[in-house]
C-alpha cells in the first residue's frame, strides 16, 4: 500500500502513515524530501510522475527511489541520462475510466496519462536501447470511485493484467493504482464496500500469479481514502440570505482554503425542501462549498463544519485573493490536541 | 476605473497601475494593505467583498475605505458594528449572466452574489435601521465576455439602471463591474471590441444621468483586461507522445502554477488535423493547459510559451504536489529586465 503524498503532506500526518507501515508515492522533489524526513526509506517510496525534466530524473535516481514513467518520450529521456537502471512504466489499458466525473478520469482514450497497448512494442524497444529493465507496470483508472463503479474497476484490472501478460516478460511489480472513493455527500453517496471489492479482486490476482509467477508484489495507491475522513475544516457563518428561492449560507471557508470542493462540485438530489448553497468568502462564482445541501437554517456567527477534508484540502490550498490559510490541528482518540501547522498571518502574505 | 487586485497583486504591477491613475478594488485585508503599499490612497480603494466577518468590516472601516456589501445579512452585521456610515450595495439584476461559462456567471437566478430587486425594500429598511447611507450600487454580470455577449451586457446594464432608478434615492456611484474578456484561444476567439461596446453603452449612461442627476460617478472594474495580455508563462517541453490518435505535449507548467487555465478549459474547434493537448507536470487529469491546440510538433527541451497569463496566473497559484512557483520577471519596452518576484526554492517548501 503506497500512500499518495499529494493527498495530505503535513509532516505529522506523513509520520503517522510511515509508522503505520505503509509505503509512499511521491511526485515531486519536495514530496520525496518530505517523505524522507517522515522516515520513509528509499525502498518504500515510488516516484509516480508525469512530464518531468532530466534534472528531476537524476535527482530521483540519486535518492535511490524507483521511478514510474508514463510515456515513451520520458523513458527515452531517462535512458539517455540513466542507462542500465530499473524503471516502472505506466500503461493506459484504454478501458473507460472509473472516476466519478470526466475531470478525474485517468484511463481511456482521452487522458494525458500512460502508454496504450499499441505503443508497447516501441516502449520496450526504447527501454532495450538504453538497457533499462522494466521491473513493474502501473495503471490508475480514475479517482473517487464508489460502489457503482466496482465492476468497471474490475474490468479495468482484468484488461491491465492481460496487457502485462501479453507484452512484458518477468515483471515483478504490478501497481493497480488508487481511486478508492469516499462519500462527499452523505445524502446521496454510500461508503465504498471494500469487502465487496476485494471479494471480486483477489481471485483475479490469484489467477494472474498462477500464469505469471514472476510478479511478487501488487501495489495499490490509496491517497484520498486514508486521510480524507479524519479531516474536517471548521469555519464560521458570516451571512445568510435567500435570493430567487435559494438559501445561501456565507462562510469564511473560501476556495483558497478548500479548492477541491469547488473542483468536484456536482448537482445533488434532495428530497427535502430545506436546502441551501454553502459558500465561501472569495469573489468567485465557483466559490461554493456545497450546492443544495440539506441543513438547518443557521445564524451569523454559527460554526460550520465541512467533513472529509483530510485529503486534497491543505495540499491544494493557496493564498488567492490574499487570504491567509488556517492552522492544522490534530486531535487523537484521547483528546490530545496538537498544532501540526501554524495559522498564516496577514504579515506572512505581505512581501 | 478600478483595477481588481485579485487578478495580479504583484507589488510592482500594483505600483504601475497606481501610477497610471486607476483606482483599485480589494477583497481581503491583505489586498487592501498591498494596494496601500503600492500608493493607492484610501479614497481610491473600493472593498468589494463577499461573506466577511464583523472584524474584517471594522478593519476596512478603520482604513477609511468604502465597502460594497452583497447581502442584507452583511448589511445587518455592518450596521450593528458601524452604524451611521456610508456603504455601497451589490445588486443582482436577475438577468442572464454574460460569463463565457456557467462557472463565471455572477448574475441571474443561480449565483451567490448580490441582492435581487424583490429584496431591496428589506435592504433599505435594514440600512435605515442603522442609519447607513447607501451611496452607491454595484453589479457584475459575469467574467470574460467577448463580442458575442455585448448585447447581453448592455441589457444587464439597462436592467440594473432601472433597478437603481426604481428603488434608490440620491445614489452617487453606480458601479457596473467588470468582465471584459480577452481571447484565450486565438483560433476561435477575437478581442473584445471596446469601441462597439462603448458606442452602445455611453448613450445609455447619458440618458440615465438626465433622469437621475445625483449620480456623479460610474465605476468599472477591469481585472483581467488590464494585465492579462502583458503576461506570459515560459516553460519547457518535457515529453511528447501520441496515444489513441491524440498528441500530448508534456511541459513543466503545472496546474499549481497556472490554475486558471484548468478551471476555464473548454472544447476548442479546429480546422487543422495537426493538434495537440498541452499538459503540465502534475498527476491530475485536469492538469491540461490547452486541448486540441494547433501547434508544430515540438521536441523535448523546446521552449513553450502560454500567452495571456498576466491575470489570474500567479494570484491563483499554489504549491500543490510540492512544486515551487516560478519567478516573475518584468520586461519593459526598452528591454529592461527586472526580477519582480523571486523563484521559490525547494527549501522554501520544506518546513
Amino acid at each position: 500500500m503506497h500512500y499518495s503524498t499529494k493527498a495530505n503532506s503535513n509532516p505529522t500526518i506523513l509520520q503517522i502513515v510511515e509508522q503505520s507501515g505503509l509505503s509512499a508515492d511521491a511526485m515531486s522533489p519536495v514530496e520525496l524530501l518530505l517523505d524522507g524526513d517522515a522516515g520513509f526509506s528509499s525502498d518504500r517510496i515510488l516516484y509516480v510522475c508525469n512530464n518531468i525534466s532530466a534534472e528531476e530524473m537524476k535527482f530521483v535516481h540519486d535518492k535511490g527511489v524507483l521511478v514510474c514513467l508514463d510515456s515513451i518520450s520520458q523513458v527515452d529521456t531517462w535512458g539517455k541520462n540513466l542507462p542500465n537502471t530499473d524503471i516502472m512504466v505506466r500503461i493506459n489499458p484504454g478501458t473507460a475510466g472509473v472516476g466519478h466525473s470526466k475531470k478525474v478520469e485517468t484511463s481511456g482514450k482521452d487522458t494525458k496519462f500512460g502508454i496504450s497497448e499499441a505503443n508497447l512494442p516501441e516502449l520496450i524497444e526504447t527501454a532495450n536501447k538504453y538497457h533499462l529493465r522494466i521491473v513493474g507496470t502501473h495503471q490508475h483508472l480514475g479517482s473517487l470511485f464508489l460502489n457503482d463503479k466496482i465492476d468497471d474497476y474490475i474490468e479495468g484490472v482484468k484488461t491491465g493484467l492481460d496487457i502485462v501478460k501479453n507484452n512484458f516478460k518477468d515483471i515483478k511489480i504490478v501497481d493497480l493504482g488508487g481511486g478508492f472513493g469516499v462519500p462527499y455527500n452523505p445524502n446521496t453517496e454510500k461508503p465504498l464496500d471494500l469487502f465487496a471489492l476485494s471479494n471480486k479482486l483477489i481471485p483475479i490476482l490469484k489467477d494472474f500469479i498462477k500464469s505469471y509467477p514472476s510478479v511478487d508484489e501488487f501495489k495499490f495507491e490509496p491517497g484520498r481514502y486514508i486521510p480524507c475522513e479524519s479531516g474536517i475544516v471548521i469555519g464560521t457563518v458570516t451571512a445568510v440570505k435567500q435570493e430567487y428561492g435559494t438559501y445561501y449560507i456565507g462562510t469564511d471557508i473560501g476556495m483558497n482554503a478548500m479548492a477541491r470542493v469547488v473542483l468536484h462540485k456536482k448537482p445533488k438530489k434532495t428530497t427535502s425542501r430545506i436546502y441551501a448553497n454553502i459558500c465561501g468568502n472569495v469573489c468567485e462564482s465557483g466559490d461554493v462549498l456545497g450546492k443544495k445541501r440539506i441543513v438547518e437554517l443557521p445564524e451569523v456567527g454559527d460554526i460550520v463544519v465541512v467533513y472529509n477534508c483530510g485529503a486534497y484540502g491543505y495540499s491544494m490550498s493557496s493564498n488567492y485573493t490574499g487570504r491567509p490559510r488556517p492552522a492544522e490541528v490534530m486531535v487523537d482518540g484521547s483528546s490530545n490536541i496538537t498544532l501540526i501547522r501554524k495559522k498564516e498571518e496577514i504579515s506572512d502574505l505581505i512581501i
